[in-house]
């Protein structure tokens, strides 16, 4: 939804599409294919709809590159991005068949990287035209280059993070008993649109017990007086950029025994953030949290990852987890939100970081206490 | 986005894991491996969320299904209708491969249905986690299934149209000279949550020449006084049913020409509804409205499909294309939205029909002629 007249070029430069090209040839992969999502917007800016109807970015290791359109969505590619590369845009009919229309013109080919969230029915077409070629994952060469964020990438996460912020200062104004989780999540539905973002991805309201499952979104359960509410929202930008924060509030005072946990969790959250910096490893950003909650006796209750890269998506990688020994680099972005469950509770602390040489930066910045509305 | 409090159950009958089963059986498949989507949600109900963390739900031919499930998402599994169907939800830790314990479970299988719209990185990792396996596309069997509508999904389809009736109604007040595209579009977006939908779909306001463009969308473009606008929006209700309907608006008096057009159109759109009945194919209707529209001068204007299924995804099984020799059946549901677009403008009148023993019935019932506002 909504067209965006801010100028992206920043974000999206014409360079690209050759940087991953070699990126892609030093892969050992012969061609890549890109239909609409995060990775075909990375590439070219366009935001393509994905549709029964195939658009595929052609990207052959030799020879040059052309996007495949329905005819219908010629005016569309033509007036994005990616109308502006001198990439040929070859527009099929509804009664051509583009499958074979890419691998005409692509010729033999001996490995192909399709975009990670291509439709699986497509990749099957793309397996029957393309008949002798491997298909593999793109996303093993496309996720390295969108990790590491350019200024102007950075720019627009902190943007985002400004945006979710703002939503997250009025959330106090709507959280009190009596009013639904739903009534207060649509209130921050509409909140997340008007303060910039183009889309609203989720929006996590759990009272009460509802805290202590990490992703229940909204429901009628009606909040009570002295119970805890985690808010977990986030939404993308018309640049493309995600945000994502996460916060835990008290209507009233919180039950007995929350404020300790409370108090673990923060430190383990500003331990984590402070764990940051080129070189450390994703799990050790991990195990900074991990083993604090774990000291205090609460390490059963902490039992998902501690973060998630974010970008074009909401989830991609670096995945803070443990296992992952991937080193830090500067520019890498994502989040740092350990949770305690013991239920009949729970509560949730979420940032988004950037690496950078000086440590991490936090793009998020509204308050992170267990605030009292 | 929302949550759903009405009863869902006769639209997800508890008895449909078992037909599809069967029909994959027939159809020669050994399982079939269902990530959230359309399909997952009508073999289960479970509306569940697309992620990086596999959910996936696993029929085997022989041997009970079983749904995989992230443990962070297991609560929600569970309060989904998919807690209800007597299918046993294995959860998977953060550090588990969910792959492996697929293959393990199911152990050899000779031809595995993948969802259409498994991710292709997924459907990549099964290939290899199941290497002996032939990977077909699932639509093959569900789409039989899903294209032939049960009273209670052609009566979740009544109610959509009707919620993007309202919406259209409202239309006339929303479009004026000196407005933006966006701003005419914001407002629509506005209400097709507040008509009751759960999420907006696409929105297309399409002024004066940018209504040549089918698949335009918004822009900050200003509608001029005496311009025709193409309206083209749609959602998805919370019972996982899509609404979809264009209506064409003149802001005053149109230019010269257009009514002529028009005219022509709105035969084509009523003649194609006629065709509607069982026994006739998909390609005589998409004939009914292309011969007037051709006839009239106008066919090189009519450049796309008269129409595509709908039901819990916007497009789907039945196209109503050229070549499309597929007889009609009571029950299927699709548009028939035939278009000429000789520029600098453009029209399309679009309605959602049910295939019925009686004919075509209309669930969309706003006024069809050129609306002067």
């Amino acid at each position: 939804m909504g067209s965006v007249t801010t100028d992206l070029s920043p974000l999206y430069p014409a360079d690209r599409l050759a940087r991953v090209r070699d990126a892609a040839t030093a892969a050992g992969l012969d061609a890549l294919l890109l239909t609409p999502g995060p990775d075909l917007r990375y590439v070219t800016g366009y935001d393509a709809k994905q549709l029964e109807r195939l658009t595929c970015l052609v990207v052959p290791a030799a020879g040059e590159p052309f996007l495949v359109v329905p005819r219908l969505e010629l005016p569309a590619a033509q007036a994005s991005p990616a109308g502006n590369l001198g990439v040929e845009l070859v527009a099929w009919d509804e009664t051509d068949d583009p499958y074979a229309l890419v691998a005409g013109r692509l010729g033999t080919v001996g490995r192909v990287g399709l975009a990670d969230r291509m439709w699986a029915v497509m990749a099957l077409r793309f397996r029957a035209a393309i008949p002798g070629a491997e298909q593999v994952a793109a996303g093993g060469v496309l996720g390295e280059l969108r990790m590491r964020k350019s200024v102007a990438e950075v720019q627009a996460l902190a943007e985002a993070g400004a945006a979710i912020d703002r939503v997250h200062a009025a959330v106090p104004g709507l959280l009190r008993a009596g009013r639904t989780e739903q009534q207060v999540g649509d209130d921050i539905a509409r909140l997340i649109v008007a303060e910039g973002h183009a889309q609203v991805d989720f929006v996590i309201v759990g009272s009460g017990p509802n805290g202590a499952s990490p992703h229940h979104e909204l429901s009628d359960r009606v909040i009570q007086q002295g119970e805890t509410v985690v808010v977990d929202i986030g939404g993308t930008m018309p640049s493309g950029y995600c945000s994502d924060c996460t916060r835990t509030y008290a209507v009233g005072e919180p039950p007995s025994g929350v404020q300790e946990y409370f108090d673990v969790l923060y430190r383990a959250q500003e331990a984590a953030c402070a764990a940051v910096k080129p070189g450390v490893t994703s799990e050790e950003v991990d195990a900074a949290a991990r083993d604090i909650i774990t000291a205090a006796g609460y390490g059963e209750f902490f039992f998902h990852r501690t973060g998630h890269g974010i970008g074009l998506e909401s989830h991609e990688e670096p995945y803070i987890v443990s296992g992952s020994t991937r080193p830090l680099e500067p520019g890498m972005a994502f989040s740092v939100e350990p949770g305690i469950y013991p239920g009949p509770s729970g509560a949730r602390i979420e940032d988004i970081l950037i690496c950078t040489d000086q440590g991490g930066l936090r793009v998020n910045n509204a308050p992170r206490e267990l605030v009292r509305v």
